[in-house]
């Protein structure tokens, strides 16, 4: 086992991000924020999820300021809300852009469909590890606290 | 909003890799087991997580390929198990990590904490964007299915 501090004396971003976003409801409709489908309505139809949860989620996500509540009004309706991505919010595609990159390759065993682009080369982009840079570095070489990473102690 | 299928008809590795991790102890686990830390008494320890839900937790990773199961014996004391990542389980590293920078950045107001390095130069390593020659790509530069994403509209 490594030596660390457990985590509950780790001073770590982890835990406590995923104590705002570690359900997969409130991960996805962050997603669906990030698509531009901001509409509670719009939202519940897309995910099917319970509109309670989705009110609770909702507001948990606004206090957490990854999203901001705006009001809307189409004509002879009642004011309604709408749920826009802040700069945190948006900053957590990337985590997304992560899970979305790994379930392409080692769930769906479908790698490389993730589909981004650089707008101005055109190329193909994915979710790496760059150095200050701006190079890729390689997984195998990286050192951190997850000494499991990179080492191939794969039993399958 | 955006033109797109909705995530019922979206073929989309996201869904299905929150399926799967998409809850909060598994991905604490998960962690805990890049950390090194595979044996079950060990991890209820570290991330005091009920024995009933680690023991369903663990099943499903193990069922998902994510962990692998193995025997482990002290003289005199029963037969014990750990649970070591497998190959999918150590890329899972990405999204955790993505997740943690974000953590620092956003939640901790602590960017740059990572502190991940690149074993051979030691430059600091984060997570970010790269295109296929290995160069990093600016996230205003992304053109992708998150609309939202890189475009400031921040309301806050």
């Amino acid at each position: 086992m490594v030596e660390r501090a457990p985590i509950a004396l780790c001073d770590c971003g982890m835990a406590q991000a995923l104590d705002i976003l570690g359900d997969r409801w409130s991960l996805l409709i962050l997603r669906e924020a990030l698509y531009g489908v901001t509409r509670f309505d719009d939202i519940q139809a897309d995910i099917t999820i319970p509109k309670s949860v989705l009110s609770q989620r909702l507001a948990r996500l606004v206090a957490h300021g990854i999203l901001a509540k705006r009001a809307y009004q189409k004509p002879g309706v009642r004011k309604r809300y709408e749920y826009v991505p802040t700069k945190a919010g948006r900053a957590f595609a990337l985590p997304l852009l992560a899970i979305l990159q790994w379930g392409d390759e080692f769930v769906r065993g479908q790698p490389g469909k993730l589909g981004l682009r650089d707008r101005t080369t055109g190329n193909t982009v994915t979710v790496g590890l760059t150095d200050l840079h701006g190079h890729a570095v390689a997984q195998d070489n990286l050192v951190l606290d997850f000494p499991g990473y990179g080492e191939d102690t794969d039993p399958g």
